[in-house]
């Protein structure tokens, strides 16, 4: 059978291949100059994210499902981080054209299957040649007229929760770079597919969380920008807490060092898991779990993020948007 | 002065660099997980558009100015397309660590000098490595509690309007690959920072316009858009009339052939012209030009364009965005 290339088709035949197992409903889906959505709010919460084969995604490690299923499920954790839902997504899809057309369908089986499992649309995109694939994703969100959960909210005394899992997409990142992968599939697949918890960000507006965001880029790195916005200093707990269980849990499964699995749940990326902030006094949602607590900086002290009391010293993962990787 | 490279800074420091020259206001603007905008309609009008380096544009014709200004116009011109005024722009940018930064910085002057000639904002986005430059946009607006302006409402009778101009871009074009652009910098211009009628998008609609949509492509293959979604025939004047001025001007400022001119009219793309459809009694906004007749499809007539009363078999713009052009 002739191999199709995305080079051998125009951008209206491509369209009919992408189009049909994508779910777009909205008031005016894809095919005029723009969609019309719902924003019965009368606000609309919006975010856009880009993914670029070879810094966010390798085409032998993720297939194009994959990179549909994560550039829609890292697009949708950021509209429930502010504890809305999301009404649609705009998806820009860059390809070279001796891409394999079958990858596009890939992508938009992955796609489609995202936005079926979040309940969402896809409501309109662009495609275009380029030298890499280059996957461009917009969310808008629907706040059912709550107040956005903002990073700047979190006030001393609160409560620091988590909803989703964190360190399993690094870990599953490792076995592959590791050549690993049958150790643990389920740890490579929470690398290929993540699993947001979309549903807990509206929980948590409506349990009344006090502040709120995604973590892509690791549970310091994130915990700090929230802790810089809301002035406090979070204090995280390892040592027989969750947050250890888990690395442990993932130490066992991966047969890596201890701190190598703290080093993944700590600073991991990717999981797109919420972390939150609620008073001590809020009755936290189904999955939304207690891993420190939000206290006042000290005299002379900087916001900042504490694990058992203590600034983090044990091993990262790095993450550079601007060097090649995984 | 030592060169700086986007590979020698990070997200923040790009971000930094970046964002303070953009109009960002909003309800919630850039530095959260989302952005949150006014949606008074109810509904919000949702576009996305994707530019790539050596298709789209060329950094050797274009300045980063230019592309951020064209960037953010393209996606403008959707939303007026659809009648509605834009809300907001969310721009993803891939860039090369080789990339000069000062490129960045002339890119956001653009698309900030873009946003505030039209009064919109930058809301949200992304910055990424990539290997070459991708530029990424969605735009949003509203509807101001009018009816969305379709491609599929225009109906037997009505006149065809054009508002903005045609052919400047392309003439601009080809006087850039013949490096002749010093015999009419205007429309190099013209190709470089294209000024959609973004004001005659509402203005249409509040006029009762049947049909509106923007011109990207070229008027004959939008016109043939328009014409199928409406099941009508376009029949559009040229010799004698507006186009075919139009047409004249371009061939005594560059010198090209009348029927090379005539094609930039009919076929050249990226001038962002409104192509739109009114009911004969209207009362046309100021700046729409009439440019032809609707008429309905005769027995076993396809949909289709015509021009002056025939099919167009002279020459014409080709435009396909998978192979690499200006």
């Amino acid at each position: 059978m002739r191999r199709v290339r995305v080079g051998d088709l125009d951008e209206a035949a491509l369209l009919a291949r992408f189009l049909p197992g994508l779910p777009t409903q909205a008031l005016l889906g894809p095919g005029d100059d723009a969609a019309v959505l719902a924003a019965p709010d009368g606000r609309v919460v919006a975010t856009a994210d880009v993914l670029v084969e070879h810094r966010d995604f390798r085409r032998d490690w993720s297939t194009g499902a994959d990179v549909g299923w994560k550039a829609a499920m890292q697009n949708v954790a950021d509209v429930a981080a502010m504890g809305a839902t999301c009404t649609g997504l705009l998806v820009s899809l860059g390809m070279p054209a001796d891409l394999d057309v079958s990858w596009v369908d890939d992508f938009a089986a992955g796609l489609g299957a995202a936005c079926r499992a979040v309940g969402t649309n896809v409501v309109g995109g662009d495609l275009s040649g380029a030298t890499e694939v280059v996957v461009a994703v917009t969310a808008l969100g629907d706040l059912g007229g709550r107040a956005p959960l903002l990073r700047s909210g979190a006030r001393a005394g609160d409560l620091v929760t988590v909803a989703g899992t964190l360190g399993r997409s690094a870990a599953g990142l490792d076995l592959l770079q590791r050549g690993a992968s049958a150790d643990a599939p389920e740890l490579v697949e929470a690398h290929r597919r993540p699993v947001p918890p979309w549903a807990a960000g509206p929980a948590a507006a409506l349990a009344g969380a006090s502040a709120q965001m995604d973590v892509s880029d690791g549970l310091l790195r994130d915990a700090g920008r929230l802790a810089a916005a809301s002035a406090v200093v979070l204090d995280l707990d390892l040592r027989g807490a969750l947050l250890g269980r888990w690395a442990a849990a993932l130490a066992a499964t991966t047969g890596v060092a201890g701190p190598t699995a703290d080093g993944f749940v700590l600073t991991g990326g990717e999981d797109h898991a919420l972390l939150g902030c609620f008073p001590p006094t809020a009755t936290l949602p189904p999955g939304v779990a207690v891993v420190g607590r939000v206290r006042a900086t000290g005299p002379g002290e900087r916001p900042r993020v504490l694990v058992d009391g203590v600034p983090w010293a044990g091993p990262g993962v790095g993450w550079d948007h601007f060097a090649p990787g995984g």
